[in-house]
Parts: C-alpha cells; structure tokens; sequence
C-alpha cells in the first residue's frame, strides 16, 4: 500500500472514530443527566433515546468498511498497529481501534441483545433480592449471566483463560495470570496486617459522624477540588445517588458526589477521588483530543489517578497540615476539639468490615481477591452458583476474619455481576498497585512533592501525572506505562511496603 | 394501493419519524444543558456534537424512500393528507410529514450551509454592532440574510407574497394577507388605546423595584407553576441567560428562568410564562406521544398558552386575590406596605417603551406591528436593509409615541435578524389574538373560571385547555383550532376588546 492510500485509509479510520465518539459523548450527556437532573417519569423516553444512540454507535463501529481498511493497513490481531511504515500515533491509534472493532464484531447480534435483555432484567432481581436477602432469587439470572458469558469470552477469544476476554473488556491487554501473581503477593502480606491492626488499640474516628451541614461541606469540597486543579471552566460538581466521573468532550469532563449530613468522609473523599479520575481526563494530550485515544488507558490506571489522589495525598498528614485550618472553620462545633493528628488517625482509621465500598484502604484489597476468586472460579466452572454464598462466607471469614451473617451483606452486596460485569473487580485493587508503584518514581522525580503538598501546592504533582501518565491518553497500554515509569511490571510490593510504613506508624504495628 | 401496503407506507415513515423526534429530543437536551449547566470552555465540542446529530436528523428527514412513500400514499402540495381512505390520525400524521419533507427537500444543501454559516456569523457582528451603536457594521450581513432567505422563499414556494414562506416556518399555513388584516385591525385600536393611557394619571410601580431575595422568588416562582399544574416528575425549572421551554421527551418539559434581585417582574411572570408553554406540550394526547404530532401547532398558538398564563390569568385582579398574601409573606419588607389593589395596577402599569422585551401587554403588540412592517418591506424589497433605521425611528414614533435616539435601543435591539429569524416576530402578537379570542370561548364554557381562580384552583382552566388545544398536538392547524373553538377566523377584536376592558378600569380611560 502506497503512502497516499495508507494516509486515506487513516483518514477514513479517524473520521469514523470522530463520529463514533461525539455519539458517544452525547449519549453519556444522557446518561448524566439521567442521574443528575432528569426529571422522574422521563425514564421511558429516555432509554428510547440512549438505545438509538447506542444503536448508531455500534453500526459505525462494526461497518465492514472498517474492517476492510484495517486489513489493507495490514492490521491483525498478530499485529494490531498495522504497518511498520506508519507515523507513532497513527499506529496507536490502529491498536486501539483494531482492539474495540474485534471485540464488537466477534459478538453476534443475537448475543449482545440477549445479553442486553438479561443483565437489564437480572439488575431488578438482584435489587429484590438483596432487599429480600434471597440469593435463591437471583442465582438462575446469575448462572445465565456467566453462560452467556462465556459465550462472549469464547467468542472473543483469550490467549490463556477465558477470563482473560472478560478481564480485558475494563484491563485492555491485561492477563489473568498477571493479576493472580499480583494478588497472591498482595494477600500474602494483607491479611497479617490486617490481623496485626485488628490486635491494635482502636482508632477513634467517632467525631466523624458529627454534624457536618450539607452546604459548608459542598463549599469545602469545591474549594478543595480547585486547589487540585479541576476548573469550573471545564467540569462541574452535582449529586447522584452513585458517585461518578464522565467524559462529554474534551472540555468538559463532570464529577458527581453524594452528601450525607452526618458522616464527614463520603462526600469530601469522594470528590477527591472524583477529581483524580477527571483530571486524567481532562489532561490528555492536545493531538489526541475528540478521538479514541483521548481516554484513559484502562480501568486500573483510572482507579490508580483516584485513589493516589483520595488515599495517597487525600488521606496523608500533609495533605490536611495544610488543609484542616480551613476544615476546622467549616465545622467548629464539630472539629473546635479535634486536633489534627487525630483526625488524621480517623480518617485512616482500620476496621474490617463486611462492605466493600465501607472499605477501609488497608483491607479493601482484600474485598476484591475475593470477588476475583470467585469470579474465576464461576468461568472456569470450578464452583457452581449455588455454591457462591457458602465461599463467599468461607473465603471472607479467611481474608477478613469475618463473616456475613446474611447473604445481602455478603454474595448479593455488589451490582456489578448482575450488570454482567465479570472482570472489573480487579481494577479497583490493581488501581492501588499502580498508584503505590508510580509514587514511588514520583517521589524519586520530586523530592519536594511532600513539602509543597504540605504547603497546599498540588501543581508539581499534577504536573508530573500529566507529562508521564495522562497526556498519553490511550497511546501506551497498562503495561507499557508501568514499565516506562517504573522500569518493571506491576507488583504489588510497593503498595505493601506503603501500607506498613503508613500503618505501622497509625497502628504501631508491623 | 391496497390496505396491507398503504399500513406498511404509514408504519415506515411513522419509524423514520420516531428516530427523528429521538434524535431531536437528544439535540434538545444538548442544548438545554449548553444553556444551563455546560462548564464554558465545552463549547467547541457540544458545537460538533450538536452539528453531527443536525446531520444525522436532517439525513432521516429528507431520505429518497420517504418522498416515495408519500407518493405511493398520494401526498402533494394539493393533497397534503394523503388518499381519502385513511383514518384521521394517518392523514393529520401526513400532513405535517409532508410539510416537513417539501420544507426540507426544496431546501438545497449549499443554501442550507450558506444560511448555517451565515447566520453564526451573522450574530456575532450583531452583538458587536449592538455594543457599539453601529448599524452600519450589521446592514451588510443583514443585506446578505434577506438575499439568502429570499432564495428559500423562492425555492420552498408560496401562495401570495414570498413573506408566507418563512412566515409559515414559524406559523405554519398562515398568510402573511391574514396577518395583514388582523395587524391593521389591532393598529387602529391599539395606537388611540396608548395615546389615552398616555394622557392618564401615571400608575406607580416603584415598590416593584425594591429588594426580592432570589431565594424566596425561586421559592414563589415554584409554588406558583406547581399551583398551575406543571409538577416536578415531568420537568424542572432552572436557570439561563434568557428564559425558555424545552422538550426533552414525552415526559420531559424544561423550564428556565432568570432572577433579577432589585425587580419582581422577570423572573416571576418569566416563570408563569414558560409554564404555560410547557403545560401545553405535557398535555397532548397519549396517543400521538413520541412522533412528529407530539408539539404545539404553531408558534402562534404556543405564544396564546404563556400568554394566557402570564397575562390574562397571572396578571388579573383574582389571581393575586389568592397569590398575594403568601407574597406578601415571603417579601414583608417589600411588599408589607402595598395593598392587593395598588400592586395589581403596578404589576399592569403601561408605559410605552423602547424596548420590545420589557414592554406592557398594551403597546407589546405595536412593538410587533413595527418590525412586522419592516419585514415586508424588506421581502418586498420596497426599502433598503440602509433605510432601516430611519423607518424604524418614524413608525416608532408613529406608533408608539417614542423615537430611539440610538440604534441599540431601536434597530438593533432584537437577535431575531441576526439569525434568519425573519417571520418569527408576528407570532408573539398572534399569540395575545388567539389568547383573548379562546377566552371567549372559555368564559362561557367555564362560568365558574374568575371565582376558581380566585381560589387558587386552576384545574378547570387547565382541563379545559387540555381538551380544545393541547390535547390535539399538531393534528388541527391554528386555523382549524381557532374555528373549531371560536366558530370564526381569528381577528383582533376580542384582543382589543379585553384591553379596553382591563385598562379602561385601570386607567380610566376608553
């Protein structure tokens, strides 16, 4: 193929994509507003129109032109970013786009519309039967799901395990080998210092669930968002029943929280935890603006911009040295008396507990290998479904030493099964793993990272994000960021390693 | 053509009309949210979202097959509704299908993004021209509109004056002759009516300049379109640069408002106004939900519900009688010293003006005559875009007794040119026809309609709009409503006959 044809070819391929994603953006417009503003009975029109936008997505993404001009561009799954001959970013842009046309087009129509009808049914089961707590109820949904399920991942096709097709969906490129290797090092060391912190004296962290007016906490929840670089110009905050971040164009990316009056934490550390997500977004690269390649590279490097943010600066000594005067005047009747090191134990305050999302940082890995456990062994039809709250107790009991006494705080806690949504666990925990390990290149970059924290200067940190994680977009995979940064493969060694220094300071512990 | 196919004919162009009415409903929320909530910087990109699904409803409305079909099902110019044997619903259905086709195919595609290109242009000089004062700047891109526009009225066609072609855009099947009629009509009366008022004693509306915290209007302005029947499940109030209603869904009615803190009026009437657009959207039949009949007639007819809301009903001596007291109670320190009936002639007090938008229901509808005239003219091309101001100055001062001394306050003061907008104007005025000539109709039907309004119950009225106007969508023309209502064509004579009524007790004059 000559230079001209190729440039053509590349041409057609991004004018494609262009559409495909301002479509995209208009449905997540949708979406948003359908959790932010709608009002209550819109709901049928609503879904009409997200279904005809959706429908329109998948057409441009499935046309066989597509597939016509990825062949001659001497793209394949052997080779995924086509042709030697082409420019970086055009062969990046190829193994993206390679990657969602084969995905989409292995999967016949029949299969994602049975899929479609069965997850949107079995999230209504499921939410009466965790209200019911009746996991009878929603297991022959469930063992349909994972059926259908491994249609899919047949269909798609795995190098190793057919988890890896469904893993892949939210970890592009990642392999279930890799992640079992990861959590085995990750349990290893978690579970004894858990046990070690449950044997500690006790945290307090009563005063958080003092009195904390809805509207001081949203001033200061805004002020601290600005601090850390999230402009009004180019997001904004509102309330959902569900905290979220979404992208609706290149300017324009949204972070939603929830305020409860009476418990401090979820609505301050969920805007943090927003912002990380959104200033990833919202710091891609220029050239790869309005195209596939302006996302975040995985669910994983997502989770690991929230949570180094939320838990790693969010919940460090420097991040409140500088920001608790301003907090303790926000709610003097209920902070006047609490100095700031004991806010600072609270907020980071350990106490295994039967709820992942009520999760502390230190035991949260461990809520997801259990989850991922089980997922693995549903796909490869080591258990059965019934099976499922009998080691969900059993395996909980193991990694957290409690159990659930019904299956609602236990198997039926989480949505995400029910939204066929087998393979995305693990990207909360890798999210952690990521994080520990950029931080400690980050800390090696700058040396002064923690003292301009401690001076509320976030500009340096979020700098370094930028230049060597967000403004790559989806050029580089999971992989190739971590070994750029940090010169190795994800491990969890490096989150550990913070996990006791952080916490055998809080606990006293080792 | 047998029954079987002329169904198939129906059920096709009824499915390629329900992607339209979906995918405009979607544009629609992308620019409410542009309006309202969209963080600034986004713009460029909503621009390109917008323009895509622009494209892709203006792709579904004029496709080859729907000419075709509504061949095979005998539709023309002569024949809009299609053969004789079809039922009611069907024909009315393609009637307004085939006006939107013609309007659509006769438009080609160069002109279509001349006018597209030129417009955005266009108001961008017009902003500028406005700030400084210089007609001069904008008479080009106005020239170069009129010329454009009237190649569409040239290639869409039109039965007496190339006026009716855009006029009918907005109005549709009136004559610009009717308009002519009614105009003159409502001229000879309204000019005596402004000049009498003038001579009268002066009504004082000071007190509605003093301090209305926004807090307690929004919470007024609430009460009050609840009161009126519009209800938060099936739409929402918010905030904009200038007021409007939108259509979102079947279920799905939006509102804006703006407050001014130092000025009762805008945001209280605005509201009260946008309600009675937005009730008349949220009340067609169930049976014509989600396609293309699913909309006010015409924007004449639309203009005659906020209208009638606003003026007739919002500003009458009953409504206060229930509504003034709890609003007193939200603006003690406002309002405590003003009795029911003083605020009632303050709220009406008619001061002829410069400006259209802050204009009194009494001189509003000369503020319309005059730019109606200047239209005309300008289609007719009996004057220059270059003479305009100097018309403009003498038929203000013909009509309304007050010469702008700049062109901002007089020529340049509306956006409407600026955007191609020529033919919208006489719809506002129309609206205040058609609102006084149905309330006619109503007062007879309703006996009891002033004493429920006194007490608060608006029901009745509502019903009774629901059952002769807003439950027939788009099936019966303004024309075919205003007959069937009234048993006459629509004329200015109850208009101008409610006028006298209300301000002769007002104002003591005839």
């Amino acid at each position: 193929m000559d230079t001209n044809s190729r440039s053509a070819a590349i041409a057609a391929l991004r004018a494609n994509d262009r559409e495909i994603v301002l479509l995209s953006h208009s449905a997540a417009l949708l979406s948003w507003d359908q959790e932010t503003c709608m009002p209550r009975k819109a709901i049928d029109e609503r879904s009409a129109q997200l279904s005809l936008l959706q429908g329109l997505i998948h057409e441009r993404t499935v046309a066989r032109r597509n597939g016509r001009l990825l062949e001659e561009l001497g793209c394949s799954d052997e080779n995924p970013r086509g042709d030697g001959g082409l420019p970086t970013d055009d062969r990046a842009f190829l193994r993206q786009y390679q990657r969602r046309y084969r995905r989409a087009t292995r999967l016949p129509r029949d299969l994602v519309v049975k899929l479609a009808e069965k997850t949107s049914r079995s999230q209504a089961v499921w939410a009466e039967a965790r209200a019911a707590d009746d996991f009878r109820a929603f297991a022959p949904h469930l063992g349909e799901l994972v059926e259908l399920l491994l249609e899919v991942s047949d269909r798609i096709g795995y190098p190793q395990h057919p988890y890896d097709a469904l893993l892949d969906e939210y970890e592009p490129f990642m392999l279930t080998s890799h992640v079992d290797r990861v959590f085995s090092e990750l349990r290893a060391d978690l579970v004894p210092l858990v046990e070690a912190i449950g044997r500690a004296p006790h945290v307090d962290n009563s005063m958080l669930r003092r009195e904390f007016p809805v509207q001081q906490q949203a001033a200061f929840g805004t002020a601290v968002m600005q601090a850390l670089g999230y402009e009004l110009d180019r997001g904004r905050l509102d309330v959902s029943a569900h905290p979220f971040t979404t992208t609706l164009g290149a300017d324009d990316v949204r972070i939603t929280t929830r305020y409860s009056p009476r418990f401090f934490n979820s609505a301050v550390f969920g805007i943090i935890h927003e912002v990380g997500h959104a200033l990833y977004e919202l710091n891609i690269a220029e050239k790869y603006r309005g195209s596939l390649l302006a996302e975040g590279t995985s669910l994983g490097i997502h989770e690991s911009q929230s949570r180094m943010w939320e838990n790693m600066v969010g919940r460090s000594r420097e991040f409140w040295h500088h920001f608790y005067p301003k907090l303790t005047a926000r709610f003097p009747d209920s902070l006047g008396d609490v100095d700031l090191e004991t806010f600072y134990r609270a907020i980071n305050a350990v106490r295994p507990s039967l709820i992942r999302v009520e999760a502390d940082e230190v035991s949260y890995g461990l809520h997801i290998i259990l989850r991922f456990e089980l997922e693995k062994a549903l796909v490869s039809r080591s258990i059965k479904v019934a099976d499922l709250p009998e080691v969900w107790r059993a395996t909980s009991r193991e990694l957290l030493g409690v159990e659930p006494q019904t299956d609602a705080e236990g198997v039926l806690q989480d949505i995400h099964w029910s939204m066929g949504a087998i393979g995305y666990f693990p990207t909360y925990a890798l999210g952690n793993l990521y994080a520990a390990q950029f931080m400690r290149t980050i800390e090696a970059d700058l040396p002064s990272l923690w003292s301009d924290v401690r001076d509320g200067e976030f500009g340096p940190l979020l700098g370094w994000l930028r230049g060597h994680i967000h403004s790559h977009g989806r050029t580089r995979t999971a992989a190739e960021l971590c070994n750029d940064i940090t010169g190795t493969d994800l491990s969890a060694a490096p989150f550990v390693a913070y996990l006791q220094t952080k916490y055998g300071d809080i606990y006293g512990v080792r």
